[in-house]
C-alpha cells in the first residue's frame, strides 16, 4: 500500500469560538425586521496533530453559552468520533432547559439544542477529516452527484435603510415594481434560476400581487414564497389556490402540523416548511398527516451534515421532497451547505441564501472560493471545506461584535422602535 | 499539517469475484433444509493505488452475474465516490427484469437488485477507505459507539445429518429437549446471551413448546421465534398470545405488511422482520399501518453499510427497533456486521449470525480477529474491516465451488429428495 496510513489520532486539542457581527440590510419578515448586524458564532478545531477545521453557527448569546459549555466537554475526542462528539454534547447540554439562543428571532423556536450546538463541531471535524484525507467534505458525505449547487434568488420586502441611515444600494422594496426591480439586479449579479420571496409582511392580496408581478417579469423561473406561518388555514386555503400554477411550494404558509396538513388537502401544490418539521421527532407526526410535501434542511440545526444527510434519507423513504433554508451566514456556512447538496441526490430544488444580501467586504474566509455564475456555485474540490479562515477578517468582525452592543437576534423589538406595538402573533391574516 | 494529505485519487482498477463454497448442516426451515455447502460470493476490489478491499455476497449463479456485470462498469471510479458506484450500478442493471439470485431460497424475494449488487462493493470500498486512513471501517460511520457487539444463539431445528452422511456433530435437534441441547452447547461454547430460535419446520403447538423449554432452560435469555412467514394471521395472534411475555419480539409470523399488521394489533409484542420490510420503499406503507415495530437491517441487501445506517435512522425517526439478520456468511460478512453494529446506537438488540454453523476451518480470511467472548465480538481497531484475505484459503473454497455443483440456493428442492411433493406455499399452518 503505497500511502502511508494517517493511522495516529487526530483529537481535538483545542476549540476556539469567535462571535462576529456583519452588517445586514432591514430586510422584513412576519416577525419584524433584520437589525443592522447580524451575528454568527464562528467555530475553529484544533487537533493535538496540528489541523484545524471550521464550522459556523448562530451568534445569540444563550447559544454561544450552549457552544462554549459543549466545547469544554469535547478535549480529546478524535475528530472521527462524530457520535461520541454527539454524545458529549447531549450530556453537558442535559440540564438546560433549551429556552432562547434559536438564533431565528422566535420564527423558528422547535429545533432541537442539542443538534444546533452539535452542528458546528460535527462540520469543523469534517473539515479537517477532509484535510487529512486531501479530499473535499463532499467525499466524506458518499461523493458530489453533481459539480455545481444551484440557490436561489431570495426576495425580501425591504425599507430603503435602516431608521437614521441613509438608504442602502438596494433600496426600499414595499410593493410589486420594486420587488421585480430587486429580483432583476439580483439575477443580473448572480444568475439564479429560481426565485423565493420571503412574505408575511403585507395583506395576502398585495404578496399575490407581487408574486404575479415576478411570474410575468420572470416566466420560466420557478417560484416560492415564505410568508413564516403568518396566515390561517383559511387564509393560507385562498392564497394556494390563487396561486396554482404559479408557484413550484408553499412554504410554511401558517404555523403547526395541523394547520400545515388542513392547508395541504385543499391547494394544489406541494407544502414546504422550515418551522413545524424542524427535528427528528416532528417528522413521524407529519408524515401521517401527509401535512408538507417538501421539507427545507437546515444542518445548523439538523445536527450537522452526517444528520442532514439521514433527513434526506428519510425524505426520498417517505416521498418528501427536500429544499434548503438559509439564514443571514458567512462563507464557512455556505461552503458547509453547497458540501451537502452536492452530495444529496435528492436535494432536487434550488437552495436558498442569504448571501447577497451580505456585503462582500464582510467574511471570515479568503475570498475567491464561492464565486456565483449563472446562480450556482462549483463545490469546492480543496481539501475540507476549501475555505480557509482569514484571521484578520475574523479580528475585525469580532471588534464589530463587541462595538455593535447585539447579543441576540430580535427583529421584532427592532421593528418595534419603529411601529410601537407591533404585534407578531401568528395568523396576521 | 503534519501529515501529508493522502489526497491522490484512488481509483478502482481491478475486481475479482470469486464464488466460494463452504459446509453446511442440514438447518431446517419453512421452505425445506440448507443443502451440504453454502455459496457465497468474495469480491476483491483493487485500486490503482494498490489497495485492495473485501466484500462478500450471496453466490447463486444470477447473482453473480450481476455482481459481474456491475463491476465491468466500476473501474476508474474513485473509492470514495460511492453514490457513483452506486449510480453506475444502477445504470448496469437497468435492463435487468432482477428475477432470481435472491440468496434467500424464495423467503425473501422483495429486496432491491440493485441494493443487493451495491453492497459488496460499497463495503469493499470502505474497507479501502479505512486502509488508506489507518483506521477502521466503524470510524467512517461516525465511530464505534460500543467496544463490543453481542450475538444471539440462533438455534435451528435440524437434521442430525445431510442424507446418506454420517450425523455431524451438533446431532438432530426434532424436538424441545434437543433444541435445548443445542442451545446449551451454543452458549457454553460462545457465551451467548439471547437466543433465537428458526420456527416455522413444525406445528406451531411443537414450537412453542419449545420456546417454552428454552425460556425454563434459559431464564434469563432474551428469546424470539422466527418461522419466516409460515403462520396465517389467526395462528400468529394464537401464538403471538400465547408467548405473552415469553419472547422478546416474534418475527416474521405471516407474510406480507398487511398480514403482519393484522397480528400486531393483537399481540403483545413487538413484531420483527427480515421479510416484509427488506427495502425503502416497503418502510413507509409498513409504517403507516404500524405493520411492524422491530426491523432486522441487513447490509447484503439493503445496500451497504451506508445505506443501512440511514435504515437505523429512519427507525429511530419512526420510532421503531432495530435488530440484525444474519444468512449463512463468512468472515468479512461478520467483520462488517460488527462495524456497522458498533456504530448504530439504536441497534439495541444482539444481532443474528449463522456463525456457530459454519465449520470454523471454513473462512476466506485469516482468523484472529472475530473471536466470540460472552456472545459477543470485539469491534476490529485495525484499518478498514480489520481483516485479511488468505488466498490460498480463497482458492481451496473457490475449488470446491467449482466441485459441489451447487450454483444457487434451494433449500426446497433438496427437502423434496427427503419428502417428495413437499409444499412450502405460506401460510402452512
Ligand atoms: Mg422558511
Ligand atoms: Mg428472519
Amino acid at each position: 500500500m503505497p500511502d502511508t496510513p494517517t493511522n495516529e489520532p487526530h483529537r481535538i486539542r483545542d476549540i476556539r469560538i469567535t462571535p462576529v457581527a456583519f452588517r445586514d440590510p432591514p430586510l422584513l419578515n412576519t416577525v419584524g425586521v433584520h437589525e443592522p448586524f447580524a451575528l454568527r458564532a464562528i467555530v475553529e478545531v484544533t487537533t493535538d496533530s496540528g489541523v484545524y477545521g471550521l464550522g459556523e453557527s448562530y451568534g445569540d448569546a444563550a447559544h454561544l453559552d450552549r457552544l462554549r459549555a459543549a466545547a469544554a466537554r469535547l478535549t480529546g475526542v478524535d475528530v472521527w468520533h462524530v457520535q461520541e462528539i454527539a454524545r458529549r454534547i447531549r450530556d453537558a447540554l442535559a440540564a438546560d432547559a433549551g429556552s432562547g439562543g434559536h438564533g431565528m428571532s422566535g420564527m423558528v423556536t422547535g429545533t432541537r439544542t442539542a443538534d444546533r450546538v452539535l452542528s458546528p463541531f460535527e462540520v469543523a471535524c469534517l473539515d479537517i477529516q477532509g484535510k487529512v484525507l486531501g479530499r473535499p467534505v463532499s467525499d466524506l458525505l458518499g461523493g458530489a452527484v453533481r459539480d455545481r449547487v444551484a440557490y436561489s434568488a431570495y426576495l425580501f420586502y425591504k425599507w430603503a435603510g435602516h431608521p437614521d441611515a441613509e438608504p442602502d444600494s438596494w433600496g426600499a422594496a414595499l410593493d410589486p415594481d420594486q420587488l421585480v426591480a430587486q429580483a432583476r439586479r439580483m439575477i443580473d449579479d448572480y444568475g439564479f434560476t429560481a426565485i423565493k420571496l420571503k412574505g408575511g409582511v403585507f395583506p395576502p392580496d398585495e404578496e399575490i400581487a407581487a408574486v404575479r408581478a415576478l411570474r410575468a417579469a420572470f416566466p420560466d423561473h420557478p417560484l416560492r414564497i415564505d410568508p413564516n406561518g403568518a396566515w390561517s388555514v383559511e387564509t393560507s386555503i385562498r392564497v394556494g389556490r390563487e396561486l396554482a400554477g404559479v408557484i413550484e411550494y408553499l412554504e410554511d404558509p401558517t404555523t403547526e402540523i395541523d394547520g400545515m396538513a388542513r392547508v395541504a388537502r385543499e391547494v394544489p401544490m406541494p407544502l414546504a416548511t422550515n418551522m413545524c418539521v424542524v427535528a427528528f421527532d416532528q417528522v413521524k407526526p407529519a408524515v401521517e398527516q401527509d401535512a408538507v410535501q417538501v421539507i427545507l434542511s437546515d444542518h445548523h440545526f439538523w445536527g450537522g451534515l452526517g444528520r442532514s444527510r439521514s433527513l434526506a434519507a428519510i425524505c426520498d423513504t417517505f416521498g418528501l421532497g427536500l429544499s434548503m433554508h438559509s439564514n443571514s451566514h458567512l462563507g464557512i456556512s455556505l461552503a458547509a451547505m453547497t458540501h451537502l447538496a452536492a452530495a444529496t441526490p435528492n436535494l432536487t430544488y434550488a437552495c436558498d441564501t442569504h448571501w447577497p444580501w451580505k456585503d462582500p467586504e464582510d467574511d471570515v474566509v479568503v475570498p475567491g472560493t464561492l464565486v456565483f455564475e449563472k446562480g450556482s456555485l462549483a463545490v469546492p474540490t480543496g481539501p475540507g471545506l476549501g475555505v480557509e479562515l482569514d484571521r484578520d477578517a475574523l479580528a475585525r468582525m469580532h471588534e464589530r461584535y463587541l462595538a455593535c452592543g447585539l447579543r441576540e437576534r430580535d427583529d421584532t423589538g427592532y421593528y418595534r422602535r419603529v411601529h410601537p406595538g407591533f404585534d407578531p402573533t401568528p395568523p396576521r391574516w
